[in-house]
């Protein structure tokens, strides 16, 4: 049976969102667009991105990993503006109608906008190649989003969660590692600790390009450099078990500080403020790591725990057209 | 030379734009998500569209039309709602970083958002098959948003503007007409037209998808019905001097009925109201037509001078997977 735009939109789309049923929400899907209210002393956060099949995701991703996907990802750009998430609007591009994908995709992305209660309000389904765009929305206290700016000499540096697991994920692909499959295809949005550093950290950031090239994006600004204990980057037990295993040691190091995909945050806290930050975020999913510190002399350089340092490469993080003659 | 993913933001996206610098954007594209500040007493009006190429734009389309149409698709879905565009946000997919195809897309891009003072405030570019989405915020007094639902038996229907034009564009690929191809490739958002309507109209919508298609998400909530007056639907110059000529007098009437990607607004309005709402609109551009009157009798008929009427067919629009086997 043929399904038009607007049956996929009816039956898989616009749903109850029990969990999500939010009263700031006036007109949701069906109108030319939807109408939602702003608490006064509010401000709006907005973030967009996409997610193209083959670029984004490897081919082979399911489909509720990419419903799932499409939102984290959005959820993490909020938790790193200290944002509390609100609603949402969804692209949809796909080649053919295909009932169990929909249904797949659907349920992975709802049970995530369910459990932060942000609402589906909008959006557009086409026939394209396969690709997801997704703009969230969040509301901070008026003035209070955090932003990449705002880091000073002798800040520490912290990192939510492990580092390198979607990275080692992508490099094993024809080996099974459940675990890190999972934090490649399901990573999850640190939204909880994004609203405790409300505050507290000076500089915040998410960790979709790796941390060097992100931890770079919140030093640029203002000149500064950082210095990386390399030992203490956190890698989850799954993570440990295997770079050690694999090719060399080299991966050890290299992923957390290059690879991509984590969605951790990282951020800065002034040194006067550390113990009220590790304890904001102690029993927080994912909790939270020094891994090193704000430094007046540009660049990012580590250290092992022998005092040894070196000056990473491969600072630039992922570039969709770095191999572009255009 | 090769340009980055932040490069391309930094030469073709983030720049000055004078005419919709905005005090209300407290922190615009460069962080991980914009912060934008809503007036109070106001509601937030949110619509997001994807132009794919091949399937909303003809391949040979210029990318000073895509950047165009893209925005424009929007601010005519927020025109429909009664809303003032404030914001947008942009994810551009490109198969590869053209500075020629960027620098043109941004041009016409611009120069609509300019006119309507709407900021661009953050996005994504990412590298695949080309397509477009953009997430259009507008504002509206609180409670003050045009929806579709509210039109009554014996309501005029009107349109703004004329209709037919881009489909007849899209038929005369071959036959060279710049006239309607401009109405295609640049169409007009009808954002004066949706501010005057506040308070007058009864149901507003976009017509993207053909007037029958889009006149019929606006009746059937309520399960009503109109008589459409055949001969006085709004036909351009251009069109009336090509659609005689062409194949038939079916195309006539066919056209402006059933071909989309014109988006003008049609409206209905009270009948003790019709003065004063056709005084609002005489000067705007575009200005409006009565063409004709909504009844209790579901379905769409149309009528023609000579008092003969049918039931016109073809009023589901464009249906992206009308042919899938999905």
């Amino acid at each position: 049976m043929a399904l038009s735009e607007f049956d996929i939109i009816r039956r898989f789309f616009d749903r109850p969102q029990v969990a999500a049923g939010r009263s700031d929400v006036l007109l949701g899907i069906g109108d030319d667009a939807a109408v939602v209210t702003v608490p006064d002393d509010h401000d709006l956060v907005l973030c967009m991105d996409t997610l193209v099949a083959g670029v984004h995701f490897p081919e082979d991703t399911s489909p509720g990993s990419i419903g799932h996907k499409a939102l984290a990802v959005n959820l993490s750009d909020l938790a790193a503006m200290g944002a509390e998430p609100a609603w949402f609007t969804l692209s949809v591009t796909l080649p053919h109608a295909d009932e169990d994908w929909l249904a797949a995709f659907a349920q992975d992305m709802f049970r995530l906008a369910d459990h932060y209660r942000v609402q589906l309000v909008g959006g557009d389904v086409t026939r394209g190649p396969l690709s997801v765009t997704v703009q969230a929305h969040g509301l901070v206290p008026r003035g209070g989003a955090l932003r990449r700016a705002g880091a000073a000499v002798g800040d520490h540096i912290y990192v939510t969660g492990t580092l390198g697991d979607a990275g080692l994920a992508l490099r094993l692909v024809s080996q099974p590692a459940p675990a890190l499959r999972q934090r490649l295809d399901y990573p999850s949005p640190r939204v909880e600790s994004g609203l405790a550093l409300r505050g507290l950290a000076s500089a915040v950031i998410d960790i979709s390009d790796g941390l060097l090239a992100d931890l770079g994006h919140l030093l640029e600004d203002r000149g500064l450099g950082a210095m990386l204990e390399a030992d203490d980057l956190p890698r989850s037990a799954g993570f440990r078990a295997l770079a050690g295993t694999t090719e060399s040691k080299k991966l050890y190091y290299e992923l957390p500080l290059t690879a991509g995909d984590d969605y951790e945050l990282c951020f800065t806290i002034p040194s006067s403020r550390c113990g009220e930050a590790e304890a904001a975020l102690a029993d927080l999913p994912g909790g939270c790591t020094c891994v090193g510190v704000i430094e007046s002399e540009p660049g990012i350089r580590c250290r092992h725990r022998d005092d040894s340092t070196w000056q990473p490469d491969g600072g630039q993080g992922y570039q969709h057209f770095r191999n572009d003659n255009g």
